[in-house]
């Protein structure tokens, strides 16, 4: 908004011309969107407590529940993904171009995802007897059933994926999927679509999945959007995206600061949410946090950038999906201690610490290997 | 190295040529780095830690070695800071092109103060007596007196600081420095080296001294790594520096190729020593980190970048000036409780986690800033 409101007064001072660069204004929306998330943190998490919107640690599993006690989770509040929600909106409102139809697809699938997510949440916190236990006091509804979430996710991803289509399909090179080996193919709408839905709900459910430790969807969020940003960057630039063998999409530069503001938020949300957590981000954050990685990625077409850069997430919901079928085809067996991956490695006696930490080091490592993969493949 | 090897070689085998790009070999060093240090860490550790080069905690005050004493560090072993230099020279020397004068000096300039800081660490593992309490056999020494570790450490930088002048001066716009509402200031010879002492001596106290809380120098470290190199990338490229409005230095991109494989062997030692680190980095550690961070700060002419990212360092270093001087001008009176500034909030009651999440956040947003700022100013 404000490139729209001091570009044109540059005329009058000329020191507004600085808003053209999208470099500052990325700089801006970050450190915006990290301060307003220092600012209305203690307040959102004040009110979530008296609220009394605080997480029940009921888990299947005994011993997850035994550990997890441990770790003295059992009140803290929820839903406080709305901080990072409200900080990114804002900041991506204030620092971005809105004439950019990019920018604005990124900021409605981030919040409609979020809201989803709040309505998962809600659900849950009102503890109604589980529907499938109906005789089991003990037994509350965890969230949204499976499958009413799971076509309000697609639903979503349609709206968006049908609007990214429409803005970007005529960009030379933008329509095709281009795979590491197989090179590009040219499917049209049906193909875009059907591969945009797995890519956006499948990274939106794996960062669901992943968010169950103090910091760790926080912080492995926070390095992917980093990269995703370099790279919007990057590839919405003509020149740097031709010299780095990559796709030219003209206005990615734009989700760069869409992308800022999403980074600044979730480390600002980090700073309530790193071990011992204040707050959790509850599927209103992970819901967000996922649908915003997963939108921008289709648009820049870096798809593979982010499976590999964020696969801690792809291994998390992996983990989960290899439980399951192991189970029930297997007759009972399984994979893992316990599914997802981070509570395994609990099982195996890593303190959460070293279980978060070392996702955070891992996605790192993967994110500098997915940049190298991409200038390569 | 692979440059000069596999380049020529592209008549033969044409993807030899992608060895061409700062990018890819930028990615290359920083996996490769991250790799050696997950290799050889283990192996590093075992044999310090059967030399009994460990840590022996005393501290002048008692509360600070009671708290320490509760975050059970005695006997860790130290020195650990040789795996990532190990770790940097390696997948430097392999991916960097070695013909190019800064990147062997930034090479130099880290081994040379990982020697000083390992003749440091090994003084003090020694466990001599005290010459200052010679009656008190239970005061050993802390390692090398001020003195001479002052008078080596600006040696080192005296070889760098003219063999960078050497290099650089013809450079147009390099020789003169850039501050903040200043302007250039051009100084000829001496004002460089006076200005760059400031700049690496002191980047090199200060990352010493921040060095004393499990992840704390190797987290902040990392993050301003990665803020360097991706300045030094750009600085390094004619069109981008000046988009960016920045000083183009010819070979900056080259020494991005060295900040990428400090990053990666810096993430990597990280890997062992987050918190319950089974190794700490030691003088080794943080004065070779301090001096890449400094020197290479210099080569650029982004020193005001490094002040305003690495403020970690800089308030660390800050926060003991302050307290020293205090004390003896004020007559025994403090401005913290405790002096490094992470000792401060320590005796507030913080956590050690709490501390080392605090000071990897903040510098994370002040790295923005930082990249904010150079933009503006």
């Amino acid at each position: 908004m404000i490139y729209e409101l001091l570009v044109p007064l540059s005329k009058y001072v000329a020191s507004f011309r600085a808003f053209e660069s999208v470099t500052l204004r990325a700089a801006c929306a970050a450190i915006t969107a990290f301060l307003i998330c220092l600012v209305v943190g203690p307040g959102i998490i004040e009110r979530l407590a008296s609220l009394r919107w605080r997480d029940r640690s009921d888990f299947d599993s005994e011993r997850l529940g035994d550990i997890m006690k441990g770790e003295k989770k059992e009140g803290t509040p929820t839903m406080g993904g709305m901080i990072f929600l409200l900080a990114t909106v804002c900041s991506g409102l204030l620092f971005c171009r809105l004439d950019h139809r990019m920018v604005v697809l990124c900021l409605w699938t981030t919040v409609a995802f979020g809201v989803l997510g709040g309505i998962d949440d809600r659900i849950k916190l009102l503890g109604l007897p589980d529907p499938k236990h109906p005789n089991d006091p003990k037994r509350k509804r965890r969230g949204m059933d499976a499958k009413p979430k799971l076509i309000g996710q697609v639903a979503i991803a349609l709206v968006s994926l049908g609007w990214a289509w429409s803005e970007m399909h005529a960009v030379a090179g933008w329509s095709a999927i281009r795979l590491p080996f197989v090179g590009a193919i040219e499917g049209g709408l049906l193909l875009f679509v059907a591969f945009g839905l797995l890519v956006v709900v499948g990274t939106n459910n794996a960062v669901n999945l992943t968010d169950g430790l103090d910091g760790l969807a926080a912080g492995c969020g926070t390095i992917v959007t980093v990269v995703l940003g370099l790279v919007a960057y990057c590839v919405g630039r003509r020149t740097l995206s031709v010299e780095l063998h990559q796709l030219f999409v003209p206005g990615a530069d734009e989700v760069a600061v869409f992308l800022a503001a999403l980074g600044g938020g979730v480390v600002g949300f980090l700073w309530w949410n790193f071990k011992p957590a204040k707050v959790f981000m509850g599927n209103t954050g992970s819901l967000a946090l996922g649908g915003a990685l997963g939108i921008s990625a289709v648009l820049m077409r870096q798809e593979v950038l982010l499976l590999v850069a964020g696969f801690a997430f792809v291994w998390e919901a992996l983990s989960v999906i290899l439980q399951v079928s192991s189970f029930k085809l297997r007759g009972g067996k399984r994979v893992f201690l316990c599914s997802p991956y981070h509570h395994h490695l609990q099982f195996k006696g890593w303190t959460e610490s070293r279980v978060v930490m070392s996702f955070w080091i891992g996605t790192a490592f993967l994110s500098v290997l997915a940049l190298g993969l991409q200038r390569v493949i």
